[in-house]
């Protein structure tokens, strides 16, 4: 992940990514694991989200789940079949599986999740030749930086808990 | 699928498979897809849902996530781990994904899906060795009736296609 072929990158796919990536600080400055995705249709953000599971106390508030019940409430169509996501981690089953449902065509993700992705890591759902939908899927775009803020995060949290366990 | 020993059979797990067909009702009576779901925190229905998708025009609004979610607010936790969810159909990945994330450790359904259940029939995501969490699984719980309005549903459907065509 970080490198791949020069001519995979595009300067609108690394703006759409620094939006999610700014949703993700978002996530962080609350206190919450910094995941951001953005959903976008044509040349305009219709759903944006980051992980507020801790704050709306609530197991499905996942950064691409509250995008695209954003961009389908902006849409006015449950199908998003001409929107593409990104999103700055791997997704994990349950917005693979909401990726899925709502048709969306495109995925482009920054880091991987090797211990929950379910998009390369640990299950392929949006590549089984079973399903009726399918995803075009780019992964590794600004791995480096959507990788170290939840690095960074889970680094903070180690501290925290150590420094509490010294008290 | 629809037959299971005796002794797998309890009053409440009835009951309650009950509820949750009542709410696969309510989303026939809408139009809606007809699956419907609850989770149960002891002997008390936490969280209820029928899949709303066309009305909320939301693709994530299947029952699981509806009952999930409010369960959640209803127990101020995203930790579901101390409940149960009857379903009348077998979840999709992305519910399946849902119940991951809440930490539900008990699952009944009635029907089987074929096409795009992600629990026995097509992925097996509640069963994974490499997730950290692990649900119990029961299946066929009064799979004739959770089976049969949906089938109901979709000559309901195809009559009214049809017919549309002749005009």
């Amino acid at each position: 992940m970080g490198s791949m072929p020069s001519d995979w990158l595009s300067c609108p796919d690394i703006h759409w990514m620094q939006l999610a990536l700014r949703e993700a600080v978002a996530a962080m400055e609350i206190g919450e694991v910094p995941v951001g995705a953005v959903v976008v249709h044509g040349d305009r953000v219709v759903g944006r989200g980051h992980n507020q599971r801790e704050l709306l106390k609530d197991p499905t508030a996942h950064a691409e789940i509250l995008a695209i019940t954003q961009a389908a409430a902006s849409l006015g169509n449950w199908r998003l079949d001409d929107c593409r996501m990104y999103v700055t981690l791997e997704p994990c089953a349950m917005c693979a599986g909401a990726i899925l449902q709502a048709r969306i065509p495109q995925l482009i993700y920054g880091a991987t999740d090797p211990k929950a992705g379910a998009v390369h890591s640990i299950f392929r759902l949006l590549s089984d030749a079973r399903l009726n939908h399918r995803c075009e899927i780019r992964s590794g775009l600004m791995a480096d930086a959507c990788g170290e803020i939840l690095s960074q995060f889970f680094e903070q949290l180690r501290l925290q808990r150590n420094n509490k366990r010294k008290e």
